[in-house]
């Protein structure tokens, strides 16, 4: 047994195929009788051929996976966009008489190496990205074809040193029954792509073989314990051909509870709605019994595209939402561009601290005739379903009656147009900036409801950056300040009469059930993946219980002890037992 | 008048002296029989003289206006230093045959355009500093001297395009009256230290004179209301002479006030402490009446050198400021580098947002005997003076227990060697991170003092980054919030009989001497400079009006109506008919 980091959950057993790692051999001489033109001219079919088919990837994956993970690809277009990069590779070209493929490879070279120097994670990344894309080019100039992977009837393990987006892309995902690789770990490109696509993934192997894996070596891949077994014996084999059945018979069981309402064994009932960023993601949170959408991020309707959306484009997707979702509700917030999320045709001025910067609400009333053009879109889809609209990172009541006075002048023009919509559309706030919460009470004068974005809410709490790596162990959603900004929130919010919900990664995990029964929160959304799991903890549960174990857990003095109740809450009897069944080594 | 940036308060009446705007003149050519080896020496003889000349002159500006400001030319330093800037100047030299200062200049004007076009503040910021310190380095090999001032017998008012921080310490302060740039703004390098040389600054002028600035031009610089007058009248004149009069003896009453206490006219004595980063500005705190240290931010001590400064050196310092601070107590903070304070031989991974990463406790808990050290320095001293400990960015309980199992360490080993130190010495903690407030009760059962660090809170309680130009404004300490936050943490204080301080920017602010009367806040420390303006408040202040006043400001939905509040409460009669006065137009 080889362990190495967990990246995506599952488990797989299978032969390996290994993919060879590659280097392309450009010879770097200048040529005597170079023709200039010819070489640009290849430079800029290769650039126009590596566009197109990133694009074409690109849409792959948003129909695969929903349009959060294509994303990805903006950022490797992006780079052949870059005027930087460009001019590096044509002066080499004009200036030194060399090939378009030698000047690509040299200034992929520079690029990576000035990066790597930074010492920079996100720096190391954007060079994984610039090599990803640098190789595309590659191919295209030197005409070298993809490597050949298994035929498509033979179910494989994939092993490689590392994984670009694009080589998984090229992947058929039925027939990869799980991924190795040597680098990388939970947070890369690759691992966000495996969890989306459901393939299991152990990551960061490197330096911790003593043999090398061949193709055809039989290999176990367990995703959630981050382990890897070479040719496991076949009692090994056994034990997990059966983990891997019981696996899948939970999924099943788990999706017939899709149409079940969500309700406590003493008959309190919650309502789960899901996270969306498409129309493609709100299916998938339908399939998967979401009760309407509790929070639509509009961001990515203004990502993958070179100008703003339109209003009647972003008013086609709002409406088809609103179709979908039926006689649910939909929550659609407002762009929330800033902090980690940029858009390409709107230029944001470098920050040194991005989530402590120029972002949402604040950009929106910043350029408030933006706003009202979504605002429009909004209004005039809610003609067509139960649309809610919720603005994000507020911090003070002038910021909530600003952008309601930029609501009424979208409602008056509409009326002017006569173009119908649900003149009562309630208006809610994101709670994800503390100051929103310490001041919950004059804002839930001015809203219809509350939303709280426990993501940010935590990382402004504890001041601690969650993408940050060197502090990741400090980011502790389960810490005793954050539950009582919850509890200051969803107080102001009943005494005000209005509701409160939460649509942050807490809100999907079912360890936080009591604490919802606690606190009085009966309006979860979340990650569509999660829906099913939570349902299936609080249909198990009796309120009761739950709520005496949530007040226990307000009155502990640390994350720790609060996360080890709430954990050992959640294994009931019957999950104790299938976590014993769970490890193959017992 | 021209209306500018008023970038330094104060009034100057004077002459003009207009800097004249220099060009190297670096003949771009290649050599034909190039020495490389003495090209190369006289670069890095450049070199030396260069760093040499920065150390002589931080040395100055950290005698005359203590460590903060110094630290500018650490960066000087460091592009010195850099192996980027160096290898492109070496490169230039060897592979074009160039002379040393043609390979500079180029190098120079390479990282400079490179740095212009990101468009990044701070990037834009660097390229200043490169150009400070390559012109430094021009001069030395090219021989150029310095560009010669009015003599000294002659007071001027300095006028030059920008102003490099190298070019103001070669001024005599004394001499020059007041200042005025055609570039910059509040925050750029010459306007910290205008201000902390007190002379009058105006900048931003470009684009704004009808005429240029001759040298022997009569100019009025008020810094205050950021103005210039081009040939005034002997009216004007005579009405800003008066106004320089009045704001003189103004100055003289308030020095005046060091030796009195800071008591209310109803007898409510408040204890006004300083902030300081080395002997010197202790020194001149006590100066200004400080009662004791309230803050010592101890990492100026770790800056400006290439290792970690050893126990006998921190202990030597800390010592020194004990004894200086007689009776009163000294509150030495520990090391809190990280956020925005880097140390050039510790290296922090580049992160995307340093303000909620790896910072303060969070790294001396992770490098337990760099902590120790310095602990140990803290206790040595203790025996010396009445010393006080406090842990910077606390966000939870664990963290406290875990530093003072770390003090308890350090104090055992001084209990084996037989060094006295105060085993009795209080332990506190900053408030500054939203969760320390909000578990502020559980906080206080574990420490002997709370000293509330408004800076750092109202940025994460807002989510605004205080140095982003782009949304400044929306930086508001008198935040609804801000004023729960803090009587949360003051309740928990007096509930735990403990005592609880506050140290930002808000205690040097004299508006807000209402609400500490309010929340029951009798400890401040702030910036020498403040000293006397807060208890020359406190002296005039009712404690029953001025509980008044916070009690309705605590009240008020919005910033701007708790700022409105403050400020008319600020501006007494007396006042008032000052700032009639104040103004020479009407």
């Amino acid at each position: 047994m080889i362990q190495g980091i967990g990246a995506s959950t599952g488990v797989a057993i299978g032969r390996a195929f290994v993919l060879p790692s590659w280097e392309w051999d450009v010879p770097d001489r200048r040529m005597e009788n170079i023709d200039l033109t010819k070489e640009f001219d290849r430079l800029y079919e290769g650039i126009r051929t590596s566009k197109n088919e990133i694009e074409i990837i690109k849409n792959e994956i948003k129909e695969m996976v929903g349009s959060e993970e294509s994303g990805i690809f903006d950022a490797h277009i992006a780079i052949l966009e870059d005027p930087v990069f460009m001019s590096e590779i044509q002066g080499i070209i004009e200036r030194q008489y060399k090939a378009a493929e030698v000047a690509v490879k040299e200034a992929i070279d520079h690029f990576v190496t000035m990066f790597d120097l930074l010492d920079d994670e996100y720096m190391k990344e954007r060079a994984l990205d610039i090599k990803d894309v640098g190789n595309r080019l590659l191919k295209h100039l030197l005409g070298t074809p993809d490597i050949t992977l298994p035929a498509d009837t033979q179910p494989y393990i994939l092993v490689a040193k590392e994984l670009s987006p694009s080589q998984l892309v090229h992947l058929n995902p039925s027939n990869v029954l799980g991924m190795v690789t040597m680098l990388g770990g939970k947070t890369s490109h690759s691992a966000i792509m495996a969890r989306a696509l459901g393939i299991p993934l152990v990551s960061g192997l490197e330096n911790k073989l003593t043999v090398p894996i061949q193709t055809g070596d039989l290999l176990i891949v367990d995703g959630d314990e981050g382990c890897l077994f070479l040719d496991p014996d076949e009692r090994l084999v056994n034990k997990y051909s059966q983990l891997a059945e019981r696996l899948r018979k939970r999924k099943e069981q788990l999706q017939q509870l899709a149409s079940v309402a969500a309700v406590t064994i003493d008959g309190v009932q919650l309502r789960l709605a899901g996270n969306i960023s498409s129309i493609k993601d709100c299916e998938i949170a339908l399939k998967h019994g979401a009760e309407g959408v509790g929070l639509f991020r509009t961001e990515f309707l203004y990502m993958n595209r070179s100008t703003f959306p339109t209003e009647d484009e972003q008013f086609d997707v709002y409406r088809q939402v609103a179709e979908k979702s039926g006689n649910h509700a939909v929550v659609i917030r407002t762009l929330d561009i800033g902090g980690d999320k940029e858009l390409e045709y709107f230029s944001i001025p470098e920050e040194e601290n991005p989530v402590l910067g120029y972002r949402g609400i604040r950009i929106s009333l910043d350029c408030p005739e933006l706003f009202k053009t979504q605002l429009t879109a909004i209004l005039r889809a809610s003609a067509y379903g139960r649309m809610k609209i919720l603005f994000p990172m507020i911090s003070s009541v002038e910021e909530v009656i600003e952008a309601k006075q930029i609501l009424r002048e979208a409602m008056h023009e509409l009326d002017l147009k006569g173009i119908t919509y649900d003149a009562e559309i309630p208006v809610g706030i994101m709670i994800e900036v503390p100051a929103a919460a310490a001041i919950a009470d004059l804002l839930a004068e001015e809203v219809d409801f509350f939303s709280i974005g426990t993501n940010d809410l935590v990382q402004y709490v504890l001041a601690v950056d969650r993408m940050n790596e060197q502090i990741a162990e400090m980011y502790h959603p389960y810490h005793p300040a954050i539950l009582r900004m919850l509890r200051t929130t969803v107080r102001a919010a009943h005494a005000a009469g209005i509701t409160v919900s939460v649509c942050g990664e807490m809100a999907g995990d079912e360890r936080s059930v009591p604490l919802w029964l606690y606190l009085g929160i009966h309006d979860l959304s979340m990650s569509p993946q999660s829906l099913l799991r939570v349902k299936h903890k609080i249909l198990g549960s009796k309120a009761t219980e739950g709520k005496a174990v949530g007040e226990q857990c307000y009155k502990l003095r640390t994350s720790a002890e609060i996360e080890a109740l709430l954990e050992q809450n959640s294994m009931s009897e019957v999950l104790r037992s299938e976590e014993e069944q769970r490890c193959p080594l017992n």
